[in-house]
């Protein structure tokens, strides 16, 4: 099995594993006591403490251990919001942020805050300008990650740090994925990550807030981890964590730059091995490792499967919706195709071989799903008939819509429209995208008795 | 070293060890994937699940797992408030629960609603009736520990989860310290409890909520756990934590019998040995492992240090406010003496001649610290001038302020008075806890310039 995934989960670092058997007969004590057992829990916390802090780049009492990237998040969202309640009540996020950031930002605003999202282009990335032109008096918090987790695009943190400090608002930066490659430059005051994304174990992330950045923990009282993460330490975890992320970080310059020749190789092939695809990120500002890309007429679930029984590990859409059939927020907010959405995210020390294999599978799994849902492979035909054509799609799942949509475009001549009727929230995204990639122009959104009408007009 | 604080964190099983280092490589994937990797890791979750379910005596979809048994109970009582606010925001808790119980109900309490706080007998037990005395038609919770982390305890959980179920108010039980000897008995509705207290991993706590019980998960969405658990699982811990439950709960019958006639040793014993002491807690109805005393005139951090130097590692006063000097809430709520405090919790495996070596060095330990601070060792003198004396304690950290009493109270005469004048809380707990051991009169508080004058009337 070659595993993919690794924006997801990474394995366990051998050093971590190391790390983590050595400590499980030291660290299992309560470090708050005095006796032998807990000083020397206490040890190894602190030692832990002060290599994951030289590995952010901050003080090691800034710095405390959670219990994942998400309860990091959590936490660190709603200290600095209720910290900083007297500026205000208005948190600024990127429309890309994990999950975990969003839904905190939903909490706030059924709250009674108020919420702005910043729009990013068509590679995944926000402006600073526009965190400048958010930023209001009121403005409590701005959020942004430092790179995408499902399109790997890095993020402009350095220079919305420098807007946000203008402004006197703090910036909390999700650094998830990218701590393993190395800290997070600028002057941000928050920052969040998690272990199990560098190969340490699970069940530890990081929160750091600098000195001087208002932070009211929230929740029941707790002296653990400076009162910002209830419940016992983790020690052994958190042992392995810090050891396993100077390990990588030990490797990462050498590491990155051979992980990087291998996703550019899936950029520049994907595209030549299989017809339309697109590559969605951005193409310079991205993590080494990860590479997306969107196949048009394929189910996503499909390709997914089929790419399992070849023995490839790899993810799609949203990295936190795979249960649901709702395409990415990700792909949505940068309005590119989500249908037969593929995310390659390799673990460091990943063979070349391994890349090249995948590139000799996808072809022919991609054809296969493809000629089991009777996609049109002539060209457009000749018109014939009425200048403008209604599909019905309704109950149908994507990639469904777009097969039909291409399927009677031809049919209809220069200048005339098709109209899908579609229910799948999937079809919103997909079809202008498909015109996009198809040199064909999308009209708009009709309204319809049933689902919506999406109006596309044959331009060539 | 010898480890006798078991109730605060036991050492890792070795099957609970065992089972950690298989699933490392099994359970590393994010389970919600479809692909190979995730398949296993939620066959291993599933398994785990299944596991915990049937050590507590549940339903596996009741179950979810935490990342500590203090999240467990955060997230427990929050959810279960929230899912019966049209009942009410009336909360009842016992006086001696664990702090991150009673911080819970500090979070309600701020937020505008009600908490009633059940009274302990001087053995640490609540009665049913008191609870059924509590219960308004606007109470939307109960929580009641199973056993007490400090002293012992064992509490009427069935009868109180009667009372309850009859007024359809669900009973929630923090089992953290009982789960590891059995299921806990009646008709609860939500259960919580931590690994590390039974010899699995840290980072692992179960919350159960019975299936027809209102809950509604607070804090940002994630899907992870029902809802009911942000964050990433982490399933080597918790396949460890499932598999060491199930190993400890097939000695718990015979291990039980053979700790609880260790106990029983040091309760007997320790009064016959060391002077002045009294041992607190429920004489029958207590957990096997846990024995807690107190010893007049006795500062309970020398007393930790010197053993700690001696070779035993016991923890003092309330066991979550290790590193502050105010006296436990437990002891406070029992009304017996806190000074010189120590909870001996023997881990599962205890070699009896442990206990006897124990019992052989405390004496000595103990008459050491009292000779250092210059403890009477006189029977009450002949009465001597004034039938009224005041102590000047000011500024004097426990026990000196009841050293100091029993310094003077042979030099006023039958009937006559002494006034501690004492700022450290501690005097509260310990001239009156003082008195009854001796055999005087504890007259009561009076107001004095710094701090609080004690009245002690001399009987005999």
């Amino acid at each position: 099995m070659v595993y993919f995934d690794a924006a997801s989960a990474a394995p366990l670092h051998p050093v971590a594993r190391q790390a983590l058997q050595a400590s499980l007969d030291e660290g299992w004590a309560d470090p708050a006591r005095l006796y032998r057992e807990g000083r020397r829990a206490r040890l190894l916390l602190d030692a832990a403490r002060e290599a994951a802090a030289e590995a952010v780049g901050c003080r090691p009492d800034e710095l405390v251990f959670t219990t994942s990237g998400t309860r990091a998040v959590h936490a660190g969202i709603e200290g600095a919001l209720a910290g900083r309640r007297r500026a205000g009540r208005h948190l600024i996020v990127s429309a890309v942020e994990h999950s975990s950031v969003l839904h905190s930002a939903d909490v706030h605003e059924a709250a009674g805050g108020s919420v702005t999202q910043i729009p990013v282009d068509r590679t995944g990335r926000v402006s600073p300008s526009a965190y400048a032109d958010a930023l209001r008096p009121d403005t409590a918090l701005a959020c942004l990650q430092s790179a995408n987790h499902e399109v790997g695009t890095e993020q402009p943190v350095a220079e919305v740090a420098q807007v946000c400090r203008a402004a006197g608002v703090p910036l909390l930066v999700d650094a998830a994925q990218s701590l393993v490659w190395g800290r997070v430059e600028g002057d941000w005051s928050l920052l969040t990550a998690s272990a199990h994304k560098w190969g340490g174990p699970s069940g530890v992330g990081l929160l750091v807030v600098r000195k001087g950045v208002r932070f009211a923990p929230q929740g029941p009282v707790d002296e653990r981890e400076s009162g910002r993460a209830a419940g016992f330490e983790n020690i052994p975890a958190v042992v392995a964590a810090a050891a396993s992320l100077r390990a990588v970080r030990a490797e990462a310059a050498a590491e990155a730059a051979r992980l990087r020749e291998l996703t550019d190789r899936i950029r520049v092939r994907v595209p030549a091995l299989v017809p339309d695809v697109e590559v969605v990120g951005d193409d310079t500002h991205r993590l080494p490792g990860i590479v997306t890309f969107s196949c048009l007429y394929v189910d996503g679930e499909a390709l997914l499967h089929e790419l399992d029984r070849a023995g490839f590990s790899v993810s799609s859409g949203s990295s936190c919706t795979s249960s649901t059939l709702i395409p990415s927020h990700v792909l949505k907010a940068m309005g590119v195709l989500s249908e037969g959405n593929v995310r390659v995210s390799l673990p460091p020390g990943t063979p070349s071989a391994d890349v090249d294999r995948f590139l000799s599978v996808l072809p022919g799994t991609v054809a296969a799903i493809r000629e089991k849902l009777g996609v049109p492979v002539e060209p457009a035909r000749a018109p014939a008939g009425s200048d403008s054509l209604v599909v019905d799609a309704l109950g149908r799942r994507c990639p469904i819509p777009v097969i039909e949509l291409a399927k009677v475009i031809g049919d209809v001549p220069v200048g005339g429209t098709v109209r899908v009727l579609s229910d799948d929230e999937a079809a919103r995204l997909d079809i202008p995208a498909w015109c996009e990639m198809r040199g064909q122009e999308y009209v708009g959104e009709q309204a319809a008795e049933r689902g919506v009408g999406y109006v596309v007009r044959r331009v060539k």
